[in-house]
């Protein structure tokens, strides 16, 4: 099947769209040096991320309900402040601080790119995050998309099959009129094995300037870009 | 509580945002006209829009399990046409004609209306139409929702207190932080009832030149105006 059938593309977020990880270490010093704290903080963006795979796991594997990801970003914010030493906040600077993650720093080429994928295709939200981290992310950031869906709407987290299907079930389009756009092979992987086309769109320092993994895309996605502009141009947006 | 604590305007769809009477009559004319049939199409609209209620009203009584509005559309087309003598379409064509309420034409003050409340609020659906129907009418109307919420997304159709409640917790506010915005005085006060504040957006001619119900806002709606222009005017959206 070409690429023509394409609908609609559903975007991984974080990463993707926005840098996580600058945004959240920029967050963290502007409430944490005021109090004399001083971290490296890339590295406790870092810390922070490290435990948002395995909050995720627990909801995957059965062993706990589903939860929506502010919850778990706030567990995991608590778990990680001791780490570096880090004590005393408020509960408004807790959930101050917690909210960072609704206040993500798209990379520059996204607002643009998305608005020209926009005017051929359906671009949704397929992300971990909730609808009201996706919701306030996108009027922060100039985000134009037409819907969001993702873990809070589907009842599951990626790379759970559930995750992808009922997307393309809300869409009302078969998963091959889908097209998972995302940073991360494994991502794309997953939504490849439901039925979906996959775009990977490279964004190399996500990680940290040393980073190994998801440098280019895997041979089996179906296009691959640098930029959202360029995924754009390759598919023929105007 | 003063207004100034609304933080997203929920909506209404179906009638208070797009005209589906005048729609729907033009669409039903498009497909059956060319072969032969010559119906009163507005009756033709009011007799299918007269199934809705009931149709949502063995699932919000839990005689019927949830099913997208599309199902139920698709279910009351079929025993419309039989009504006015229609038999014979193909399957193609019946389809096409039940997705005439994803191509619902916008009053034409919405567009420009919501584009000035979206600069000062979250502008969500409220509506039971499902998740594709609400996207696809977005695209074709230029229609700028921030977010697709509804029945689908919620699980219950409208004025169960679940269909508000459910999409106040995805937009992570309490509910008097979000303001029900309808034609419909029903609609208002079901929202109402769950704490949601209230925005009256009169359509005096939704259900026709003879229309006598939802003519002014109930005395007790917050707000009342006779189009998005005037409800942008009025909250002081630029």
């Amino acid at each position: 099947m070409s690429l023509d059938a394409v609908k609609a593309l559903t975007f991984d977020v974080f990463g993707t769209v926005v840098d996580w990880r600058g945004s959240i270490a920029r967050e963290a010093e502007s409430v944490l040096a005021p109090k004399g704290y001083a971290l490296d903080w890339a590295a406790f963006a870092d810390a922070w991320r490290a435990r948002y795979q395995p909050a995720m796991q627990e909801i995957r594997s059965g062993a706990r309900p589903f939860a929506k990801l502010d919850i778990l970003h706030r567990e995991n914010l608590d778990a990680t402040l001791p780490e570096f030493g880090v004590s005393g906040l408020t509960e408004a600077e807790l959930e101050h601080l917690n909210r960072a993650w609704h206040r993500l720093t798209p990379w520059p080429d996204a607002p643009e790119g998305l608005r020209r994928l926009k005017q051929k295709y359906i671009i949704a939200t397929q992300s971990n995050g909730n609808v009201a981290l996706m919701v306030n992310m996108a009027k922060a950031g100039g985000l134009p998309w037409d819907v969001i869906l993702g873990a809070e709407v589907c009842g599951a987290y990626k790379p759970m099959p559930q995750a992808y299907l009922r997307a393309a079930e809300l869409l009302d389009l078969p998963p091959e009129q889908c097209m998972m756009t995302a940073a991360h092979n494994d991502d794309l992987k997953a939504a490849a094995r439901t039925g979906f086309r996959t775009a990977f769109v490279a964004r190399p320092t996500e990680k940290g300037p040393n980073q190994t993994i998801d440098l280019v895309a895997d041979p089996s996605i179906d296009i691959a870009a640098s930029s959202f502009i360029e995924l754009a141009d390759k598919l023929g947006c105007p």
